[in-house]
């Protein structure tokens, strides 16, 4: 059988690899076409593989001697040449997995996909693009950048939403995805030169279905399928959401179990609290991918735990099922 | 009795000026030190005070022909010269008024400022900053600039806190305010070249209790007093929680009503909401000052109701009782 092969880099994320080890198992499970090369520990590995059921045909192990930690920095990535993220990075240089996924550190691990996997033509600056929950029934919104990078220009812009309308394309199956400019108006003229100068570049690229900016406040109303943004402004935007959604359930969950006359009604209300927390929790869309990489880098929260890490693997099998990497690389020459 | 004086514009927001007057009617029954000068249309306004109990020393009305617009721009202060907004901050400059409160245009709003209140001493930018709510029972969070400017440089950032440190102290009575710098990783070395400029000056000023970088998602947490940005991230971190807060709420409204059996339980359950929706109600935080204007300038919500304009007109009210613009003037030349 031809393998889907996902070089997984085990180590480095906060909970360590059990939840990853069961994340990956799951997923093999469902798809029989999946193989995951496990790197990290192979000590720890074999002894956690050994104790859950799976078929060995989907499962390797490439030992790696050292961790990027979550305050290394960018030049771990040169010093810790025998990191399980160096050597899953290499794997898939190598040809020997199609794509990446790694709960561990975010900057090393953006300068590990530079240095060893390199970027496509035509792309100076990958974006970040995480999945964005909505209120719309089975709808989420795609945002990039939140923070490869600080910095971008009016043409790093466009080739966000270039790269994320052939992704919506392959992954999600969405025939002409609908596009917007981050900004804190509506109005054309509203923003900082770069949202001034992408407005105009987007409006005139044919192959962006491109309907203006959108602020902020209806990120999670389902409005659009893509929101393209400077990496400084995605992350304070993304991470803005984040905090408040937690928050809000939190405040909820205590106001609602304060008294024991409480406690027994939200007991009936246990399913509704639920249906909300799952379109809203993180953990379901923990996956970024590194978008314009040269090949599928997923990256998944530091804190994943199994359902988070499940979340990223799904989405790195997806898109190596779904040949994203060469449909983006064909929509960028179109 | 010498009065606080509030110049109220009560045209041009969404709703009309009847939740303004209801609001304007609320406050003025609690203060009686209070008076308010409603300016817009005499006739409208006329006829909506005789029919609501109030004492007539604490009342007047001054007559304005024309209204700033909600789709209107910066240049329409310079050409509606009898406009509410104009003439109200009119009464402001000629010291007739303490304080202005609006619900209009916020664009307009700000040039009416700079051009007739103008700006304090030294100040180059004046900052819009309203008040966030927090997790943390009975305390907000002041965050600011967010969207006065979209450019800010690190001075700006400097006089920001400064001016709302001697806010928090003048108006909320706390001591020692803390102050921290919104940007997208906790370490120094973090955020653009703004944010590791700002970080040093704040560090070194010592009449600021800098406390470092805040992500944005710790900004309802209530971890800091004072939270500074530059205008173009403060608007998109202040819209995403708005929305996010919304939206949420929302849907479990909508979850925990779907069916009879989950409607009986959410009565049970009304206080709980209530208690949580109070607390992060925007509507109880509509009005923000703009800091650094050479006068009390408040803005309230474009779609402000009676809630929320009687949350503005109070903080109006607090700010001219408080001596806030004395105080923050003696600030800034410390």
């Amino acid at each position: 059988m031809e393998y889907k092969v996902i070089a997984f880099d085990v180590m480095g994320s906060d909970n360590g690899l059990i939840p990853a080890v069961d994340a990956a198992i799951k997923l093999l499970g469902e798809q029989k076409d999946l193989k995951i090369i496990f790197v990290g520990n192979e000590e720890a590995l074999k002894k956690e593989l050994s104790s859950r059921k799976h078929n060995p045909d989907q499962v390797e192990i490439k030992n790696a001697t050292e961790v990027i930690e979550m305050t290394d920095g960018i030049m771990d990535i040169r010093r810790k040449k025998d990191s399980s993220m160096v050597r899953a990075l290499e794997l898939v240089r190598d040809g020997k997995a199609h794509g990446i996924t790694t709960g561990g550190a975010t900057a090393p691990f953006i300068a590990g996909c530079h240095f060893i996997i390199k970027k496509m033509d035509g792309i100076e600056r990958p974006g970040f693009m995480p999945v964005i929950p909505t209120n719309v029934k089975d709808k989420t919104t795609l945002l990039l950048d939140v923070g490869a990078n600080l910095e971008c220009d009016p043409e790093d812009l466009v080739n966000f939403a270039i790269m994320a309308t052939a992704y919506s394309k392959a992954v999600k199956g969405i025939k002409n995805p609908t596009v917007a400019l981050l900004n804190i108006g509506e109005e054309k003229s509203k923003g900082l030169e770069l949202h001034k100068e992408a407005y105009k570049l987007l409006e005139a690229n044919k192959e962006i279905n491109f309907v203006g900016n959108l602020e902020s406040r209806y990120l999670v109303n389902g409005q659009v399928d893509i929101i393209v943004t400077d990496g400084y402004s995605g992350n304070i935007a993304l991470k803005a959401l984040e905090g408040m959604g937690k928050t809000l359930l939190n405040e909820i969950k205590s106001a609602i179990t304060k008294t024991l006359f409480r406690k027994l009604a939200a007991l009936r209300l246990k399913k509704a609290f639920k249906e909300v927390a799952a379109k809203f929790d993180y953990k379901n869309h923990a996956g970024a991918i590194l978008l314009g990489a040269n090949s599928i880098a997923f990256k998944s929260h530091g804190s994943s735990d199994k359902t988070a890490f499940y979340a990223t693997l799904k989405m790195t099998y997806n898109a190596i099922k779904n040949d994203v990497v060469n449909k983006v690389k064909k929509a960028l020459v179109e």
